[in-house]
């Protein structure tokens, strides 16, 4: 299974503590070697890394640690391939354009059995679940608003939506952006922490590396940071619920919504512990 | 005015020596220091690397220089800003799928009053009239070919008759390619070589350096090199004639169209030689 890593901040932030925890996992402290990528929003647009090569090897993935770029949305994916060749095709995130603006998504789990009819608004470019769920949400999106951007809540609403009916064929844990605001939705497992004034130090699980927080921020400064495991070993994380959508603007959750039933949030969990999810 | 670069190959090569070039433009050895890009496919899918510093001294750049990416169709801009701010969002080269591929777009030129109605297939994210270019372009092969790709050779009958309006607006040289082929317009300006069996030594332009192909390709290479202006002064370079496209498959021009009458040609080189396309 595939690891996701999102970052949003009220300020732009670079993310090279939190990848260089999350990096070691491609390949190094765990198996997602198949490949991995990261996104770095600026406004309403982004640059995309996308690497076959293992996120612990990487040239690229050197770049992106040791050059910090500054960005109020991140996300970053490692894979470990189910659905899909290890192909460039197949490295999330995946990018699209809607309403004038970029959309990432980055996807943990798997879809089985997943292929809605799509009218050709967005077709995948790879065959993985992940691109395809990515183009059903996208273009969900572009038949409920047409050409003109709803508000954020109408937005978070009609994810919801477009998210349970997906949901159904299997573990479906995504992260979402346009640079305005970061979605994160799991229907297994995601977690995130709020890191704020006054700032501590915090500790990364998968490398001996530490860092004091409250050195560098300033009081306007405060950081979500939502991925599969928890990066760090000193700091609380938060569970997404099973079929919670949140989302992130300013560093921190402004909107919440669990879409599931505990009957469907126990399906979700059975799904999940099926060898297809291994 | 910006510069492009484009490379179509038979086999996988590695750009590096064309990009060390290429890249002395972008704030060294020339003014184009707003900001560049560059994209390597791999099959459907592409890399792309964009940056709103200048390509001679950017972290980016300097990776792309020393890691040798082999593709069989890169796409390469440095920007000087005519239209659009400099951002992010207004960097070359600019990437859309269509037709399940990614497609990627860079414009050298400048088009003065284009405002097509666009309807919402593509939107541009940045506001530059290149992009805007490009979406309308995108949006002419999706309206007549519908959710289904064309033959290559009805591709490139549609390009040339959906090129010709918009470069009634101005100079508008460009390159553009779907990982299948890659598509070269010049209404002013754009070169290329073809390097094959036996090769021979080159030496740049921009930079003091010299490479002897012969050493490092086999009989089977074969690469076209497309440029705004030529990055070697000892090779042979062919010139595009105003208001010609052509296609450039397996390292060499497979299909050419030269799409303006003299008048029309003349009138486009009028255009070039006033001030706004400086």
């Amino acid at each position: 299974m595939c690891q996701l890593l999102g970052m949003n901040c009220a300020t732009p932030t670079d993310v090279t503590f939190s990848f260089s925890g999350f990096a070691a996992r491609g390949g190094r402290t765990d198996h997602h070697g198949d490949g991995w990528g990261i996104a770095f929003f600026e406004d309403k647009a982004c640059r995309l890394f996308i690497d076959h090569e293992s996120a612990a090897t990487s040239p690229i993935a050197q770049l992106v640690k040791s050059y910090p770029i500054k960005s109020r949305n991140v996300i970053a994916h490692i894979r470990k391939a189910t659905q899909g060749d290890i192909a460039l095709e197949n490295c999330h995130p995946f990018m699209r354009e809607l309403w004038g603006r970029h959309w990432i998504f980055a996807h943990n789990g798997n879809l089985e059995g997943f292929s809605p009819r799509l009218e050709g608004w967005y077709q995948p470019v790879g065959n993985t679940d992940s691109e395809l769920s990515f183009c059903a949400l996208l273009e969900g999106l572009k038949t409920r608003f047409g050409t003109t951007p709803p508000s954020m809540e109408a937005l978070f609403e009609a994810l919801a939506e477009l998210a349970i009916p997906i949901s159904r064929y299997g573990t479906f844990n995504f992260l979402l952006s346009n640079g305005q605001a970061l979605f994160a939705f799991a229907t297994t497992r995601l977690q995130y922490v709020v890191r704020e004034w006054p700032f501590q130090k915090a500790h990364l699980v998968d490398t001996d590396m530490e860092i004091d927080f409250s050195q560098y921020a300033t009081p306007g400064d405060r950081v979500a940071v939502i991925a599969t495991e928890p990066l760090t070993d000193d700091e609380t994380w938060t569970a997404l619920e099973s079929g919670e959508l949140i989302c992130f603007q300013d560093g921190q959750p402004v909107m919440r919504k669990l879409t599931l039933s505990p009957e469907e949030q126990q399906a979700a969990w059975a799904r999940a512990c099926s060898p297809a999810d291994a």
